[in-house]
């Protein structure tokens, strides 16, 4: 292999693949970066076995020429230190050569760097998708839902497939899950499928599907989203996002979300969220996040927390409204203050089915996203 | 104590005093920040018993009402929570009122925090300060200074003297100097002062001084800095900064520095430091920081780093100048960045007396900043 490449083709190349590279993969090739050039481009691929991603550089983009090829080739490098002394060469073309044994010059402006490279035939090759089900979605709505349910998935390794974000899609509905066992958040959009279509039981890593956010375009531009057996693949214009399906049944969230309220309130999302988060700031002195909330007949509402050590945080507020039975609840303010940042609406709608049920939040025009967080069992 | 404050003015005061609050004090009321009102307005202290910082907020200033005192008197809060709920409070003013055994209440809009507070008297007292040596600098100038050769310091705590900047003065100039065993930076400026005034073996902790600049203010305001028996007073326009000189005697080093060189350089400093920040990314992986520094007759020098897992990378540099006998010279590219970061000149002149000895780092057209870093022994 032997080109000469634009250093900014190349470096934005190499920040996007970096990203499926673990610094604790057991497998040395695996550290490294796969480049393969050949007339068309250069194609480059990183993987961790969980996330595989392939970046494509086109040897021309819009008559500009990005690659002068003078002999194709493949090599892997190490990430270590290629990711980085790439961005930091000094001229704007950078000139790549593979000998023998894979020794590959690096060379720009005043410096030349020498790497030791691996045999890109030991590289595993990726999983080979059938493009069965595929749905499109904006680059920009697929960032949200990402946000507003990924940060709910469980961090503990004990029960992987809650450490995932489930996608389920039926009657034209996609839907996005994120569940611990202590709070869920979902979001539902309209799809353009066939009626038919049907996802049930694809559980994708929460911190894959964040990895995957940094790199779509924030441009509203639709990505292919595409469902295989055990893999699926995000597809972005010249890159190509692999993940692996959690292995497990997802638990049935459905009867966790009350059909109807004891008691509801619509609150301003903003002010409620600034008296939470003063609330939490002593709350988590103490360790427990534990906040109090009190309705009151004059269509206020107080939240309060206390530390025997501190003091205490009291905070009066006034509601929108405020139906049926006056409740006394408690519940973890973190989680609260999580629920709340995600939901872009002035007015926000709190349903109640009693001090120990399930909290439930929602924007209050619109059904598409609902939080649901579970109250603490304190004494009073 | 009670008043009502302008939470802008509390909150500035609490971010500056709250700097001297380590988190791992053992005396409980040090994690506290004491409080003195009366007509004249509001002092607030905190203290780690190295450094001390007190702020003082005016009942007036131009005109405008700060604070409207209805009681007098003075409390310690717990640091803890206080810092960042002043900051969240929602209304501007705020009400702080001290009852009786120091429990405290604190009113913002919708907001009620009860605060324990502890007793004033258990405070212990600032350090007084005789004005017997009194310099003034440039904030900027003090700021920079502090850049200059704080960096350079030790951080091996079995020597705490080195941890320190020595301040020195005589002959109307005043000296900064930072030293490990390694290294040593070093920034001199013209003061106006009495010709007898001199300083000597005045070292304070470098940590202490990167804490004092985050409060100097930006503008090009005169601080007062008055040096007493132990400790040394910072005075800022409403802020007192006290620290303590650091025990012990500091090493004479001014023998480490040559009087004459070898081999002289002038370069292009942004030049130098790009090809050895690219060096340093591989030397780092080797876990040495190791590059070395080859001069030719044809007025150019290499500088390279190598790994033999990795690879190698080799940079060419046209010099402005280069005299005397040609080197072969290995140091710590860490080191040499860091006193390049700092040099604030185009051009840079870099002296050396053998490869075995210091190397001295300054810019080319000035002798008030110099830094210097030991190079390696390495074969060949």
């Amino acid at each position: 292999m032997k080109l000469t490449i634009l250093k900014e083709y190349l470096n934005d190349s190499i920040q996007h693949v970096s990203k499926a590279i673990s610094n604790k993969t057991t497998i040395p090739i695996l550290s490294g970066i796969k480049i393969d050039a050949d007339a068309n481009g250069m194609t480059l691929t990183a993987s961790d076995t969980d996330i595989s991603i392939q970046s494509f550089i086109p040897t021309e983009l819009n008559e500009l020429s990005i690659i002068e090829l003078q002999r194709k080739g493949s090599v892997v490098l190490s990430s270590k230190f290629f990711v980085e002394i790439v961005r930091k060469l000094p001229a704007s073309q950078v000139e790549i050569e593979v000998n023998d044994h894979f020794q590959t010059t690096i060379r720009s402006g005043s410096s030349e760097i020498q790497l030791v490279g691996l045999d890109p035939e030991e590289y595993p090759t990726l999983p080979s998708i059938e493009e069965n089900r595929r749905i499109q979605l904006p680059s920009d709505l697929l960032k949200t839902m990402i946000k507003q349910t990924s940060f709910a998935v469980s961090t503990n390794e004990s029960t992987p497939i809650l450490t995932g974000v489930l996608w389920s899609a039926q009657n034209g509905k996609l839907k996005l899950t994120g569940c611990d066992r202590h709070r869920l958040a979902s979001r539902e959009t309209q799809i353009d499928v066939d009626p038919d279509f049907q996802l049930s039981n694809v559980s994708i890593s929460g911190r894959t599907l964040n990895e995957l956010s940094k790199i779509l375009p924030d441009q509203n531009t639709l990505i292919d989203v595409i469902f295989a057996e055990n893999q699926v693949l995000f597809q972005l214009s010249s890159i190509l996002f692999y993940t692996r399906i959690l292995d497990g049944t997802y638990p049935d969230t459905s009867k966790l979300i009350p059909q109807s309220y004891q008691t509801e309130l619509v609150i301003h999302a903003q002010q409620l969220a600034n008296a939470i988060d003063r609330a939490y700031l002593l709350s988590r002195e103490e360790k427990t996040n534990i906040v109090k909330l009190i309705m009151r007949e004059d269509q206020t509402i107080e939240i309060s927390s206390s530390s025997s050590e501190l003091g205490k945080v009291t905070e009066q507020l006034d509601v929108n409204s405020l139906t049926g039975e006056l409740l006394r609840i408690s519940f973890n303010s973190k989680y609260m203050l999580d629920a709340l940042k995600v939901i872009d609406s002035e007015l926000i709608h709190i349903g109640f089915t009693g001090a120990m049920q399930p909290i439930i939040i929602r924007p209050e025009e619109s059904n598409n996203l609902l939080q649901l967080i579970l109250p603490y069992r304190t004494t009073n």
